[in-house]
């Protein structure tokens, strides 16, 4: 048995390449089909109505293409959309917050001193913070645990930018981070698909030992489980990767290379309306 | 005789509110319809076809509002657009990159030493200095004037964010103004709504001197221009305001007040679609 369908991810713009790239890496013999909605990102300082909106269409584009599940590798489209995601999707839908908790409180457990809970932090965009999605995540995973939100819009326009670790980052990262540095949490969510770029300048701004958790891991290993092996590709030939987008330009090409690590492949131009 | 039509003002976001007041100063016997696609900003960071495609959308609009002329507020909008826009305006339209470049001509005579010119730089959005917009516009009035162009993509979010003058705000001026401090431009254009916000920081990062030009003045004169006396309202009554958006939210209420310099007044949501 081996299904020949395309696994769907969606991100409002280029970030989630990392989800696909640990989604390829882990499901090397699957065919991904990558939607980034970059003529209307960012998504992270717009409404929840308005990103429900985007969402939706976007995903129905991808179920349109047959699609045997869908990633939504955006952490706001996750934090704010899921529900109407999943409510229109007959595959199966993963999102990436939900790892993300997953991922911060095992690694919050891990570092509790012995009677103790350390607090969680979590980085996200406005909206993302807005909506408290990680705070009930993991609420919901460990309750009692302290959770924190910082909003660092900053940080998005920087990865993009390519500082991530001058002085405009640094300084960014101070101002935004002063608050968690003093605030006992040993485990910090990069809840933002932006921000593992700035994973350095992050650090450089937090205790030493601090854990950073990247949810792009834990979900490439969310979506290997919803999909029983009835539903794998099988292991003919390695998979192939087509990447679509809404917009693009030049900076885009630059800004997708920034976090693929590599030029990024070619893109192909899709309108959604 | 006396036209009672509003005047329609249109950008991608809120920073056109600051040409919304220069024509309110101008002339305060004008109703005033203000138009700014939040759902899709920003435009600057975007490709020529998918501002041009967003802009028709958002003049159709507003000229199904029966506006009796068109202010084109953005920047990148007046510099990638204009030319769609005035083809499908009945009513006169007005850009900012035209009054803009007329503006950095005159200021740069003014401080031209005896038969030298002193080149003019303009600071503007990826999508606006690739379209070499305000070079065209410059070297049209004064042929053989240099000109510089110097995208600065963090002055959006900077504004936005109310970091005008942190460390961070002069960290990104100090690294993206060093080739114009060091070019002897004496005339810098502020070639985005947002970047008149960060103008302290900005001079900090240039010469003593350095004259820097925002276009929401002129612009505003340039819409008395194209307004006949038949064309205006009359003197009865101070005129009104309308600020209309695609997307609201707090944070975007709060971007509005920093322009506005005062709390955003009522913000009505819209839909394009």
């Amino acid at each position: 048995m081996s299904d020949p369908r395309p696994i769907g991810l969606f991100d409002s713009g280029v970030g989630g390449l990392t989800v696909l790239e640990a989604v390829a890496r882990r499901m090397p013999f699957e065919d991904l089909l990558y939607l980034g909605d970059t003529a209307r990102l960012p998504y992270g300082t717009k409404s929840p109505e308005t990103v429900r909106r985007y969402a939706r269409r976007a995903i129905g584009f991808l179920l349109a293409q047959d699609v045997k599940a869908v990633v939504v590798a955006c952490n706001t489209a996750s934090a704010l959309a899921l529900d109407a995601i999943e409510e229109m999707s007959p595959v199966p839908v993963v999102g990436v917050v939900a790892p993300g908790a997953e991922a911060a409180v095992a690694a919050a457990r891990a570092s509790d001193p012995a009677g103790q809970r350390v607090p969680i932090a979590v980085l996200a965009t406005e909206a993302t913070v807005v909506s408290d999605a990680y705070g009930h995540a993991i609420r919901a995973l460990d309750p009692g645990r302290d959770v924190t939100h910082t909003a660092c819009p900053l940080f998005v326009p920087l990865a993009e930018e390519g500082w991530t670790e001058n002085e405009v980052a640094r300084a960014a990262a101070a101002l935004y981070l002063a608050d968690v540095a003093r605030s006992g949490a040993r485990v910090v969510v990069l809840g933002c698909t932006h921000y593992p770029l700035l994973a350095g300048t992050i650090a450089g701004a937090l205790p030493k030992g601090t854990v950073l958790v990247d949810s792009a891991e834990t979900a490439a290993r969310a979506v290997e489980a919803a999909l029983p092996l009835a539903f794998r590709r099988g292991e003919a030939s390695h998979g192939s990767t087509r990447l679509l987008v809404t917009d693009a330009s030049d900076r885009l090409r630059r800004v997708a290379g920034r976090f693929l690590g590599r030029p990024a492949a070619d893109l192909t131009l899709v309108d959604l309306l």
